[in-house]
């Protein structure tokens, strides 16, 4: 069996939307944010997945992202746009809006807020295959999308072409696992987990890369987690993970009594990377807010504890 | 007490949007829709809710069907215009939009896709309440939002007049009557079920009105239940309300192994109304499909059998 | 199409397990209780529901229920026994065990814990049925047991006499009327609806009664609103029904930050119960807790608001 | 930090139950099954899980798998006992039988059937411990409970000595991370992982052992992954994964139109293990059913690609 080649690997950032205090895209901190995740040797940039606020982002504020990512990554890596959209039709109204931007792939999910059958989702991801010319990545979310893409539909599209990659970020290991497994034969598939504190574990299984929200505060880690899988050295990569692991305490510093999931990790993950100098402002989109001072300092300590600061 | 005053009252059927077999929005079957309901006595119309395909129509699309409803409407009940997106900002742009093609109130619901704390959802309101001078009733459709707003949030938004109503739409009927019993004292709010087979009970419970997606189809029957709720004949309301609940069977005659629940409930209502012969197609947007020859033949029974063919 | 003739109707509160301070079944306590409710004039009497701690008493516990309810009750009124467990062979050996003790009926869930398929279930009922010599009541309570019986399922149990009634606390009234019409043409069958707060719209819809947590409380209450529905009076109904809603509001005085939902729930009707003296104290089963002080005095405002002290 | 010893390690599968055609306890085919898992290599021997069909059996069924399994095991490795139950009391009566029966360690789970709060859960577990002179495990089985208990609960619990070890059947691996990598400074404790088809990279993470219900299958494909994890040897246990998770097929042989998951996961194993010759019968508790001719044949074909037949 020939091992397949995956056209996206290693780590991929899922990058947040840096705004400014009034709530528009901060397209200078965007840029620095490019720079910072290519100085640090990432593979590839995913604008506009859940931790880009894309379900927040108006649709001008989401071209924006767009064209400014491409722009500053200027061809170095490539660019992932989601399109993250309720239904077909609304997907590939957004795809063709990505590609005209220079975006290289497309990231969709199943349909949500409609109550669709999975013989619907299949019909969903071949009607945007069909409609958009550029590589196709499934991305599983079923924490938003109130559905999970089970293992035997991605194989069947991924082994029709219709798909070229999944995002997994179910928190399902085991069918991630069976996703690898299924697509050792295929000629070209990226199997890339989203699931933070176990990017060791997920590359020992055979992943081909992975897109964790943290890889935003600390790509260097995350690059030399992955280099150190690729050599096979897995006592380096596990400690490199439980540091990151240790890091990711970040998404749990806003009170749960006036914060929600959305708003505890892109407030962990922004107010990281304006401590860290890289974005000028951790302002997150309406209805969310920014973390306050005690929950800021919580997220301080462990980015310092991390050896970031 | 004085019992409030509800600016939205009776039967607001939640309109189906007819489309073209090739997927475009049939103006013309939109308008003789518009027609036949306000011939039946319907209150009000409600476009762009779930049964309308909200979720599936491009901005495009939406603003076509806002504009055809106001106009052929004509004045003669308002109009609703359901603003169903993932979080404020995009609620906002779209309310606005529906504002200029004249719509006289918003429904919107909690944010969706993103994991929003009750603090947040009460946040998101007021910055639409505030950002929008319309009307503004709260959609609450966990089966799709994935969220229940609690009757005690309801009735603090209400009570801050922030906002003016509430499409139920989850089920939850004792809910349902925790908001009634509590908005009495209100000078203004309007408590609407959509709850298509409990109309006469939620009236018996204190509704001001009813959203059934099932009005589509039968305007005159749900106009008739509601004039007996009106005039304390419990027994017709009943007896229709039976009759009702027989029909709400065409729901059920899509194949639940290759139809979702989208499909199953649109497609009950837009094939009744293909043979009803108010709108030209049953056609519904991707990834749905129309229902097929047996089918739809299981809905025409259940239509003949309310006596509506 | 004759009426059916139901076994069970009018109201047979889900009777609480008074327990001791030390924990043991307060049998002094059960008797007043079942002596109080029986004076209210209600139609039967179920013991070890949800509302009874079933899930946490043991079987000695269960048997010592039982036993002291059927001697209290001494044939006045039928007795219904909750036979709540996990998997068919454990229902039965629990219905045997209350059909020595003297019940007249068994009320049982699908299984729970385990995961289980329709048609599992529709065996699960069949097989109850074969094995115990009494009626047999589907108990749909699916905040508990993880799965809603769903109407067609219960019709098909009905009409091939497998159950001889449905006790529905799932809030899916819409479910609950299709039941209800489904099963008009059989000899006899009882739909009971166990949703406290619209027990008059569940009568109207044409329940045959009701198995309401709060009739433990107001037993008159419930006794008299469904005296209101048997002589077509639904506004006196209507009203009777605004007050015990108001009522059931004790469910919600146990802190929500340290209380589960059984805690709240069954709080509320113990401490309401010893505060009218009928039980002596309002211990509930590890790993619950009785209401503070705090939470005491709520309820209290709320069973005097209701004319009950 | 010293390294924690952990009373329970390597590979302790949680044992079906042989039944014989009648539904009875095999307990030939199950001192077979001790003998067979013994052989293999196994470090102890988990009873009464859910894959042991805990939640069909009735008391005296349970009792009888306990004596059988402490006898046939006579010390060489312990017996860990399930008592699986739905709330506290039940939970020590079923501990304290199991103690008396040679079980050398219990397994309990959060409540389940009730509505039960995490304060509640902290006060179960601390009551059982305090009733019970064994060491605890918890059991974590959302799919079973529904209720996931937080890496934050489990290290309190752990860090005061209420529990012993941690049974993750969650599926959640990055919160199985968080409780390892929390646990790394106290005495003793026992992460377990029951996830079969991840158990090295679990292990990568720092697992200190794994209870996979496809080790009643395949014990000594088991113990050697674990081998190849304790000398390091990660490629080597990863390509000993591969094979398992292709193995575990066998739980996708049942028609799913007509089986729940239950039935498929047992009957996997159960007719894996009469096909290899280990028990008699595949005859599973009702309301399940046995595999037919077809399921049967897929699964042995997935057992005979293994290499186990």
């Amino acid at each position: 069996m020939t091992q397949r080649q995956p056209i996206h690997q290693g780590v991929i950032p899922p990058m947040v939307t840096p705004l400014t205090p009034e709530g528009a895209v901060d397209v200078v901190s965007l840029e620095r944010l490019v720079a910072f995740l290519l100085d640090a040797g990432v593979s590839g940039l995913f604008a506009l997945g859940s931790s880009g606020e894309s379900a927040y982002l108006t649709d001008a504020q989401r071209n924006t992202v767009i064209d400014t990512v491409t722009g500053a990554a200027a061809g170095q890596v490539p660019v992932l746009a989601g399109c993250i959209e309720t239904s077909t039709n609304r997907v590939v109204e957004r795809a063709r809006e990505a590609h005209k931007l220079g975006a290289e792939a497309v990231v969709a999910t199943a349909p949500f807020y409609t109550r669709t059958h999975p013989v619907e989702i299949d019909r969903h991801f071949r009607a945007v295959r069909a409609a958009v010319d550029l590589p196709l990545l499934a991305y599983d979310i079923p924490v938003s999308v109130h559905v999970k893409l089970e293992p035997a539909q991605v194989l069947e599209l991924a082994g029709d072409g219709v798909i070229d990659g999944l995002k997994d970020s179910s928190g399902d290991d085991a069918g991630f696992r069976e996703v690898v497994l299924g697509t050792r034969g295929l000629a070209s598939f990226s199997a890339l987990t989203g699931h933070e504190t176990v990017v060791d574990a997920m590359m020992l299984a055979g992943a081909d890369g992975a897109v964790p929200g943290l890889a935003n505060v600390d790509p260097h880690g995350y690059v030399r987690l992955l280099d150190a899988c690729a050599r096979g050295d897995w006592p380096s990569a596990r400690s490199e993970q439980d540091r990151l692991a240790r890091l990711f305490g970040i998404v749990r510093a806003a009170a749960p009594e006036t914060a929600g999931g959305s708003t505890a990790g892109l407030g962990g993950f922004k107010t990281s990377l304006r401590l860290r100098g890289i974005i000028a402002s951790s302002t997150m989109s309406a209805p969310m807010r920014e973390l306050d001072a005690d929950e800021t300092e919580a997220v301080r300590l462990r980015v310092m504890e991390a050896g970031l600061l």
